[in-house]
């Protein structure tokens, strides 16, 4: 079922361009930042855009193709992450602090049972962790698309809560092995192209995860539909991830895009919907091989590479002052005119 | 005469390295962060360091060469765009205010006499723009020296007032000829891989502006100092910004260094006292040909590319949460010990 995703406002754009080759400043010279206060723009259907309201959700799930040997962490460290985000003592927590950013943790499918945390985690488990997809489908089509909905009931709840920039992010030990099927597939491109060291496994099990997205790739029946890859090597958080995107678009409100998790996210919701990408704009670059080809599929070029492999949505966190430069740049700096200067000999 | 620079505590940096290690990520997941935080570390003599009070000082200053036919704008935009430096319209005053730094605008060299601005402008005037360097030596050793001092008591301000980071930033139509020259000589480049097209000249300025390079350095002699050098072919801004660097590395203060012309004020800050950089940190590339291979002469890497051309400090500006998140999340974050959190299989 398609939703019916609204087009951005391309003569606010324009408007907004003409209004930075006003700006007291050699035209162009603000570089990237002019686009980003230009697309504001056309997301807020108005010349001078106003400061967005930041929210960040992280989806936690755990995957059971760490069974495989695919990643560098037990699964435990998933829920054990998960108390850490409810303790504030995650780096995504500190970002969220710093930019006054509402923080939300959705448990979509952590494996082990998370205790009473104070009402700090949503619950919305569709299951205790994925199968594992080196040997058999990941999940049902049913529980992939129930994790899609905990991701737009997400999103919903953010926007409620006065968001108009989203941002998600996730933990679950072993999902950049199902992120990197999904990126191969929408992508076109060779496991070996796109599996990279996640959060630090050593030559041997990067064969072994190449070996295993190769598999898991070659089991795909050929006239397989988006949400059958996504049950059959995804993620649970991944799901939510892209429902969390589609319902944001869906209801006008651009997401800021962070590694290489949240780029197999997107590719998700984008061949779900391609309109999604309209909506979205990338904040980094990932350390992980193939987030570069994944961004540039959905249309979307970094902001920065600090070769960061984190994920917990910390480097879309990073550049929302970045963002916000953009747009106090362009709503208060003096026009030529106003500030009587000379324009170019 | 040389002055006497400290040297960054590198127990410190150990310590803050080893701190890093212990905390709720992967090892090293965050990339360039880690080493700003561990930087601050030494800077401060401490393993947690606190966040800095940044402080930017804008150097205006105009230039002979202009006569040449260097540059897409007039000289009489400089006082113009000192004026609106004055009213708060330029970039530089919307980043300074987004992120509550103190900005204070030094007159070194501006040719045109400049109205009363309430005391929002420190003269310190040396000279009425340089002399064209394509013809004559831009200024006396003298002159230069005096810039250099008129950056020092601007870093000696800045650091009373409270700063414990600096940022230089400059305006001066026609800058980027100087400082291609002064990148040229220090990094010894060839004009054709050093000087750009500024704030936007054609291809026949670009191709005189490479001229006017050779010449001036074709007529340096052998044995020149870099005082000497500096007066030969440099600014009064390009000056001050050098000895503000000084001043600051003297007290232990670091400098986050902006653009183009910042790195040919630091390469010759460097070439004064070479340990002056310890005490730098990059913020952005510049568009500027040559910016690059200038950084990387001084030690140092970009933290971000977004394409700007602009200068003023606004690089530099923009950078400062992206530091303020480096430390934070160094001092924030949860330890694996303190969260309860498994190691690596």
């Amino acid at each position: 079922m398609k939703i019916a995703i609204p087009t951005p406002d391309q003569a606010a754009y324009a408007a907004a361009q003409a209004h930075q080759n006003q700006l007291t400043k050699p035209t162009g010279s603000l570089g990237m930042l002019e686009d980003i206060a230009c697309r504001f723009a056309a997301w807020q259907g108005c010349r001078i855009p106003t400061l967005p309201q930041a929210a960040i959700t992280v989806f936690a799930a755990d995957h059971g193709v760490t069974a495989a040997g695919v990643s560098a962490y037990p699964s435990a460290v998933t829920a054990e992450m998960v108390k850490n985000f409810a303790r504030g003592g995650a780096a995504i927590c500190v970002l969220a602090r710093q930019h006054h950013a509402r923080l939300e943790v959705v448990d979509v499918g952590v494996a082990s049972p998370l205790p009473d945390l104070a009402g700090q985690i949503i619950s919305a488990k569709v299951m205790a962790g994925t199968h594992n997809l080196a040997i058999q489908a990941a999940m049902s089509r049913e529980q992939a698309q129930a994790a899609l909905d905990a991701g737009s009931a997400a999103a919903r709840r953010a926007i409620d809560a006065g968001a108009t920039l989203l941002i998600a992010g996730e933990m679950g030990i072993g999902n950049t092995t199902p992120s990197a099927a999904l990126i191969c597939h929408f992508c076109s491109l060779a496991p070996t192209d796109v599996v990279g060291r996640g959060t630090g496994v050593d030559d041997a099990s990067l064969t072994l995860k190449v070996q295993v997205v190769e598999t898991a790739l070659s089991c795909l029946p050929t006239d397989i539909d988006a949400l059958g890859v996504l049950a059959e090597v995804g993620g649970l958080e991944i799901a939510a991830m892209a429902g969390f995107y589609l319902e944001g678009a869906r209801l006008g409100i651009p997401s800021l895009i962070d590694g290489f998790i949240a780029a197999a996210a997107a590719l998700t919701a984008q061949a779900l919907q391609p309109s999604v990408a309209d909506w979205l704009l990338a904040s980094h670059r990932s350390q992980e091989t193939g987030h570069l080809a994944a961004l540039s599929r959905l249309g979307l070029e970094p902001l920065v590479d600090f070769r960061l492999r984190l994920g917990e949505g910390s480097g879309a966190a990073l550049v929302l002052p970045l963002i916000a430069s953009a747009i106090r740049l362009h709503a208060e700096m003096a026009t030529f005119d106003s500030a009587g200067i000379s324009d170019k000999v």
